[in-house]
């Protein structure tokens, strides 16, 4: 990894499914997993859509993949050359991760010479469904090529298939300037919404060639005869269009427009138009580490992916717990959005923050909803959320590997913290911005309902006087049903403070929801805060600081995480649930109780923080991709950056080094990792960095891990950007 | 089975563990199994003791086997005989269940002839600490016989050993009528406690004899050595005295006294006193059924058993759900005892159901300390109680057949109905015996602590005006931590009530202990007993009138027995518990709205009751002996005595048929079901014969099934003796 490059040397099957993530390209709006072009369904390829759903059967509902675009594959003298039934004499991938450009290049040794096919793709930045490629082939003597590029309608899927009444057709515009050339045309309609969906091919040879329309089983492909020169190199320029019924009535037109126009500007200057995007892109968000080059790329690439999934093309959508990288997860958004990617943008892209928390809004009704349904008030917000905030999240998550059984988990039901996380990233998007438009009557009714929600999860003990949170489960997953989570009451409580604070806002904005009263609630909430029991660190003993994650969590088994790794029978059996081997012991599975420090730290001494640090990281499993950051975010925070530093690291390169969870039995669960990508450039920012908000406004004090000398990045705060200088412990914030 | 005996001819090995249940003799103190004297550990002989408890190491804390002083074998020319290793020509066992008699009747052939070894033994119902055993050998030869007899300190246990330091010895009383005669003496220490036990027996003949006393292992024996004469019988009696540190600070001298006076009186005598104290029983007990034998027998075989294990020799003590049969279960005391037996010993020997409560209320503490324990208030009494409410039971009590662990189960802590049966009980014996004698302050603070404990449970949610108990484990205990379970809140709302009567109560009798405000707490009890969310039945739809047993019970799986069985991976798995096949459906373990119904029947009309009982008798797996007596006493109060009469007799015949578990893997769970005896009695005395206290005081309205023509029993009310005569539909009460 070098120069915003990273390379793979070599072809190693089993690395496919990890590079197709390591590789990814996207723009927000759709993402193509790094695979070669002649993959096939087996491969795990995908065009995958952000916010466009469906489900088949008792199957998952999950995004769609759209039929492969950019597939591809060469004859030469009559013979295949692909990977990897035909071995290459040289191969290698690489991603310019600064302009989002996917390359590959491979040689095969053929009876009469050596052949190299190189490609590049993107997807471009200016031009929403637009995706382009550019094949250049060169052999050492007068080959015969046929490049076959179109369409592949087998598409992979988890839990498909999604695409019905397919159809596949050459098509040829009636008028203006490419009147008459050959475009590769397929149809689809969704299975459950019979959503229309379209993409559209279309080639550009620079090289002289001859181009047919030729169908191989479910492909539609252009097949290119071209002979080659030694010495040159023959281009073909390829575009892709695709689009939804989601965003346009006839999406074929906006497919085949797309291509049309993007032909008619040329592939050099679409190229160009999205690397000056991509540019402008780093101007605002690049961090530069200085001293660290690896810490300097983690951190860079990690931001890459999250440039490349922000829905910038749209007013109102978020991102998926594994990005576009495919159906994993059901493509749902989690809390991850708001509790670990959300600073990023609000920092870099502020516009990109809102569209995440407007989504959030306007999903406002799925929450209504779901709280109904299990007899709550207000806006329990979905736990693994879709369009209009349905909850895609199963009653039964996890499969025992000892029966072959689905278990019953809670996650859906019982990790109410999911609302707090939306009202946080509300009101922190405010905070931030001083954007009080984000606080229009929806969003107003929004902070009310979540409020509502936990002010209807209070129970009062009879004989206590304080209101308590029963039956949930924390951040920490693999203790279920527990009573006073410390992270959830918190977070009810913040919730029941921001809706005071929002109500206020309202007043003064006229932008009160009507029904509600404002008196009544703010006395309601403010009284319900007051009450909420929160749990205190103990005052004395051997856990003298620490504050207990939920009531009797200190009164489970202390086995240190090595025993209870050895108390396994099967590698995939869940830790969790009702007889994993964690529930019963002190075991977490990630930062709970730590990232509830991390959030309120301000309300804690720092002995009390590194107490907590300390007693809670050694019996953190860190089975999530989530926990890393935080306890690497309170290292910083109690002075300790080069402590934090491993958990930085780890987080930073989630997606770089890989060696996550990728398959689960027989399904694939792998994906990017944005949340950890989105800790990463945190630590980094207010870690490392410093940048905090105080009663003084945006200050900095840095804190930097040995290795890391300075840093230079900018961020916005109210709307203006600021460049921030650190070296060594000094810190300057200056407006631009 | 006739005339008050139960007999078996034949010899099967494999029924040895059900035949040692069935074939029970027992006085209350202690419990002798039905097995034949020559057994040794592995054919679970068990001379079993109530109230004295003992744990070895992380072993279950169960009650202790005394070493066998009924072992014997014969000796025939120098040859062995006994069962099985000696086939028998012909063998038999009875048990005259009017009297308490196992008699066993074996004859071998051997190869100068026949000879019959027939021994008879009971357990004094007159004197608490003795066995007596009567052998009568005869042969049609002139046999050379040797009765080797005496003590086997060889004890089955389950989580033994429990007995140390135990010593083997002959004794020859110095003074009074036996000196010098030959004692075989055992005593030992109890493991946990160094309680200290005695085992004494000696022999008298009646034949001339010769008697010597020799060890054979971890046996004393007796061996008596005789020639036996065709056509007559040869008679050896045999004394045995137990006793434990628990009553008597030496127990040796109790002990051999015990078997002293016996032998000074006589074995006939001792047996008439022991048969006389039976008859008396029956004449206040038996239940005569008039027209249908079966049911006539199994109903008294039931009542022989709740009679003899019924603790007639103290003032405090209760019996365990196995009764006297073993160690199953630990020998603690459940629910069972209040809420299936009580009602028996109410109406037939007011004395013994004081003796139970009392052991509630002097267990008090253990219950004060368990509710402390768990952060409650008031009295949490243990699930298996044993001596001081110590609570035995387990937070692991099922082993998962899938991965051989542990399954934390929640019957310990959060079945908590458990404090409501004994304030239920408490007021029962108040409320039929008008003696309000238990009611000391005591007594007064026990109901009252039962009450404080379910009000330290209560919880109000802030958006409803009631109050709910949470996370709990009703008597259905597939479905566990369950939100308002209609059983428990009843049962809470009841011991309430029970709390205020009893403080009424309290301050007419001046029995109020010290430092409770009376004012204060009944307000605060009747508050609470007021706002305390009771379900109601659904007033529409198709469950119109049934009642859901607990929040969301409805939302479940409506999957029928069979198709819930058949999705069983395991014969021996576990149901309920997280995962199990039942958990997610509405199937459940055993009556848990009828219990509520039908101790509550006055309050719901016969449509709403009769809803209930055909909503969940289909969903019922019965997998409890509790749950048929139920649904037959609730089928009754529905005027349909026929649909009660398969589960009466299911009740009835819980020991005399077997047929229930016997083991779990590798660990005996069998016993006698003395709560199924209980409520074989309920229904037919309070079922079938319709008695009950109204507001006249007692009435009797007889609702017979066809086949009972009519009954005749004793029934004890506020300590008059009344006879009660059915005939038909026809009842008459007079009081004797």
């Amino acid at each position: 990894m070098k120069n915003w490059m990273i390379r793979q040397e070599g072809y190693v099957e089993e690395d496919i499914p990890s590079l197709g993530n390591r590789y990814l390209i996207g723009n927000g709006y759709l993402g193509i997993r790094g695979t070669l072009e002649e993959y096939e369904a087996k491969q795990l390829p995908a065009i995958n859509l952000a916010g466009i759903y469906d489900r088949v059967g008792d199957g998952w509902r999950e995004p769609i993949n759209l039929p492969n675009g950019c597939f591809s594959y060469l004859k030469v003298d009559g013979n295949i050359y692909r990977l990897p039934e035909q071995g290459a004499k040289a191969h290698c991938i690489s991603l310019d991760y600064r302009h989002g450009i996917f390359r590959r290049e491979t040689t095969w040794h053929t009876v009469r010479g050596d052949i190299t096919l190189q490609t590049d793709r993107f997807v471009s930045m200016t031009r929403t469904n637009l995706i382009g490629m550019r094949f250049r082939i060169s052999a050492d003597f007068h080959a015969d090529v046929e490049l076959l590029t179109g369409i592949d309608c087998e598409v992979w899927d988890l839990n498909g298939p999604h695409l019905e009444h397919l159809s596949m057709e050459e098509y040829h515009p009636e008028e203006g300037e490419n009147a008459g050339e050959s475009v590769l045309l397929v149809q689809a309609l969704t299975h459950e919404e019979h959503i229309p969906i379209a993409v559209a091919a279309s080639v550009q040879t620079v090289t002289p060639a001859e181009i047919q329309c030729t169908v191989e089983g479910k492909k539609i492909l252009h097949r290119i005869c071209l002979i080659t020169k030694p010495g040159e190199c023959a281009v073909v320029e390829k575009y892709i269009g695709v689009s939804t019924g989601k965003e346009r009535e006839i999406p074929v037109q906006e497919a085949v427009g797309t291509i049309m126009a993007a032909k008619a500007s040329g592939y050099e200057w679409c190229l160009q138009s999205h690397v000056e995007r991509w540019e402008e892109l780093w101007k605002h968000s690049e961090v530069v580490i200085k001293g660290d080059p690896i810490a300097n790329e983690a951190v860079n690439y990690s931001l890459y992916h999250l440039h490349s999934i922000a829905p910038r093309h749209t007013e109102s959508l978020s991102i998926p717990a594994r990005g576009l990288s495919g159906q994993t997860y059901k493509g749902a958004v989690f809390w991850d959005t708001e509790m670990f990617m959300l600073d990023f943008f609000l920092m870099t892209d502020p516009a990109t923050a809102r569209v995440l928390m407007k989504y959030r809004i306007d999903s406002l009704k799925g929450a209504l909803e779901k709280a109904q349904h299990y007899g709550l008030q207000g806006a329990f917000y979905a736990w693994e959320s879709q369009e209009g905030g349905y909850d895609a999240c199963s009653d039964y998550n996890v499969t025992d590997v000892f029966t072959g059984r689905p278990m019953r988990t809670f996650f859906k039901d019982k990790q109410v913290h999911i609302s707090a996380a939306i009202a946080y990233g509300i009101l922190r998007y405010v905070e931030w911005t001083k954007d009080e438009s984000l606080l229009d009557i929806e969003g107003v009714r929004t902070v009310i309902e979540c409020a509502r929600f936990y002010y209807s999860l209070l129970l009062q003990p009879l004989t206590k006087e304080r209101l308590e949170i029963h039956d949930v489960i924390g951040p920490d997953e693999y203790h279920e049903r527990v009573n006073n989570n410390g992270y959830t009451n918190r977070m009810a409580k913040f919730t029941l403070d921001a809706a005071v604070q929002v109500i206020e806002i309202a007043l003064k904005n006229h932008t009160l929801p009507q029904g509600y009263d404002a008196k009544a609630l703010m006395e309601a909430f403010g009284k319900a805060s007051r009450m909420l029991y929160i749990p205190q660190p103990a005052t004395t003993g051997d856990k003298k600081g620490v504050i207990e994650q939920f009531d009797g969590y200190f009164a489970l088994e202390d086995a240190s995480l090595e025993q209870v790794r050895g108390r396994l029978l099967h590698e995939k059996e869940y830790w969790g649930g009702a007889y994993g081997v964690a529930s019963h012991t002190q075991i977490i599975k990630q930062a709970d109780v730590v990232t509830w420090l991390n959030l309120f730290s301000e309300e804690y001494d720092k002995d009390t923080l590194r107490a907590n640090w300390e007693y809670y990281e050694p019996r953190t499993e860190h089975g999530s991709s989530l926990s890393a950051g935080m306890y690497a975010m309170l290292a910083c925070k109690i002075g300790e950056p080069d402590r934090a530093y491993p958990f930085f690291l780890k987080s930073a390169m989630a997606d770089l080094q890989g060696g996550g969870k990728e398959w689960a039995g027989l399904v694939y669960i792998g994906g990017t990792h944005p949340a950890a990508a989105g800790a990463a450039y945190m630590t980094a920012v207010e870690g490392f960095g410093g940048i905090s908000l105080t009663e003084g406004g945006l200050t900095v004090q840095p804190s930097l891990p040995k290795s890391i000398q300075g840093m230079e990045f900018h961020i916005y705060y109210e709307g203006t950007e600021y460049e921030v200088k650190i070296e060594g412990n000094r810190g300057t914030v200056t407006a631009l």
